[in-house]
């Protein structure tokens, strides 16, 4: 039996999705130039961005995409302002190490959302910052980063947002007609419910091209990467021609859900009913509620009980659920995802079965 | 109807292996765990490498994991000495440029194996030179360079040898047990009849573990992503699970044909039936057909009547069949591939397809 996956991803994915994969696809032929082409109007209409960005993939995990954009984004005169409340705003800060780009970091408890005041403190105080990077939905804890107002603190002093969207895309509102962000990082297989494989940045188009020359790497430079897809829309490198199609896929699927706001109703209720239940059953959420995304929430180990998340893990396990150990970096903590082909009956057969393992969990005490 | 892609790849897999695709894995659940340890055994018994070497995988295609072996390898004090006779050896340079290292370049004509005599002057006039970079099958025309006597030359010099064996893993020979090349870079989706989506390198033990800290890439490190591996099994990075599923199978394959030598045979009567056939239909070989590789083979256009690549590839596309454009810089060619699931059966009706359009083509002149 294939477990029921309750992670930030790979996560549970649609059987037409997964269909889509069954068939082999020659990368330069035209049904897959025309799907490449689908896939990249698709994901830029996710965010509204047609007028003003363009869609480019690259093959890899999120990771990949978020040190191609800032490398190809973020030239050695620049400098990157990081926004850092959990462990991938710290990768972020991560990548701009490795890629000696000069760079600041602003960091915040992992409880608490980015300040957009303290970011426009820094903003005035430091002229030579470009751009800032932060995280929208930050993965270690579950986090909402209030979007909206720190574009436009960056925008007010001129400077462009790099927003990694990587467990938010598709379906918490990005609005890139409205909202000002220069380019906007997510992958496959989160909200948009694809297989892993392949991640994307949807980048000013003006500010894309201008970005000539500016990556250290060949592999990840999203300049050339695009120039590419303009030419003869192929790509540069051997795509992962079945990820495509399968995204492709769920995308279509989006779509016939009734787009980002269906899917985010449908997280919001997967995410009440957890938290509720998991309540219920003494287990204290992480984040304060109004601060948690319904994408992924973080639970404190019970501390009234012994407990072993090993154990906890590996029961749930056996009846069908992957959870995720936690990432917080001062409290013991796990992680359970709302998102995902996964809908409130899951979550109530989760909560049976979540019952179920702390009595006998009890009982062995 | 799918069509048969007679192409580098992507190329034709088997159903089996598609199918490999069809479920979700957690990527950090004991399942995964033990199938990327499965495929990373496979990957280098393939080449013999067991005793000395590790395998390292990586996300991305097949020039994500030649930058990533290059960029973890080669330190700012080395300089690499690249072998180029088509263009993955010009891409290899190209790798170096962008990475700013040092480096230097011998070059040959694209018809024209690399010569080992030539690199072992190179070797002793210039000891600066610490690694050499050179393509097994340079699939801009399918020629087989002679990686026993450069291999020899380099050791013999006591270098580095770097050898991407894109399109001649899991069929032509590499032993390295028995010949010495620091580190093998190859993709899932050619000889081993993967899908795309997965490079992967064999690199020397005591090689990778000095090269800590030498990479400019964090998504391209591959000290750390084999430190990750080692360290629980996992990846550093959300990994394609289904493009992993699928090679596991696709090596489980490999290892009921027979193992690289039941392959080779096979693509080797898949590559006379095609040569024969083409010059019967009078199609000139692009190579001497003692430099041919069994991998893909170039034609010359017929210069005896009127030919339009295009109209070609349509015509036989319609009849299910993919084949690829040249991609030599000084004639004006075509590529037919002989690798992925298919044998010679297909190649007798792709032929008869050939026959044919020529004859259309004789027909509409």
């Amino acid at each position: 039996m294939t477990p029921i996956l309750l992670t930030p991803g790979p996560l549970t994915t649609r059987p037409e999705t997964r269909a889509a994969m069954s068939r082999d696809w020659g990368s330069r032929d035209e049904g897959f130039i025309a799907l490449t082409a689908e896939m990249r109007r698709r994901l830029l209409s996710v965010a509204n961005g047609a007028g003003s960005h363009v869609a480019v993939p690259l093959q890899g995990s999120g990771t990949f995409i978020v040190e191609a954009t800032i490398g190809t984004l973020v030239g050695r005169a620049d400098k990157l302002l990081v926004l850092v409340n959990g462990a991938y705003g710290e990768r972020i800060a991560a990548i701009a190490r490795r890629l000696r780009l000069p760079h600041e970091i602003l960091t915040w408890e992992e409880w608490q959302p980015v300040d957009a005041a303290r970011v426009e403190q820094t903003l005035a105080s430091q002229p030579a910052i470009t751009h800032v990077a932060m995280i929208h939905c930050e993965t270690t804890t579950g986090l909402l980063n209030p979007l909206e107002e720190v574009a436009a603190v960056v925008a007010r002093h001129g400077k462009k947002l790099l927003l990694d969207a990587m467990s938010s895309f598709g379906a918490l509102p990005i609005d890139l007609a409205r909202t000002p962000v220069t380019a906007v990082m997510a992958s496959s297989n989160k909200c948009l419910e694809g297989t892993p494989g392949l991640g994307y940045a949807l980048i000013e188009q003006s500010v894309l091209a201008a970005a000539k020359g500016n990556s250290p790497s060949l592999s990840l430079d999203l300049h050339d990467q695009w120039r590419g897809l303009e030419g003869n829309g192929q790509w540069r490198f051997t795509p992962p021609v079945q990820v495509v199609a399968a995204l492709v896929e769920a995308l279509r699927l989006l779509e016939a859900e009734g787009g980002p706001e269906a899917r985010l109703a449908r997280y919001r209720r997967n995410c009440r009913i957890l938290v509720e239940g998991m309540g219920r059953l003494g287990f204290r959420l992480f984040l304060d509620p109004a601060h948690q995304a319904p994408i992924i929430a973080s639970f404190h180990y019970p501390t009234d009980r012994p407990f072993s998340f090993e154990g906890f893990y590996q029961a749930l396990a056996a009846r069908g659920f992957v959870i995720y150990p936690g990432k917080l970096s001062k409290a013991e903590s796990f992680r359970i995802g709302c998102i995902g082909a996964v809908e409130p009956a899951d979550f109530h057969r989760l909560l049976a079965a979540v019952g179920d393992v702390m009595k006998e969990i009890g009982r062995a005490a």
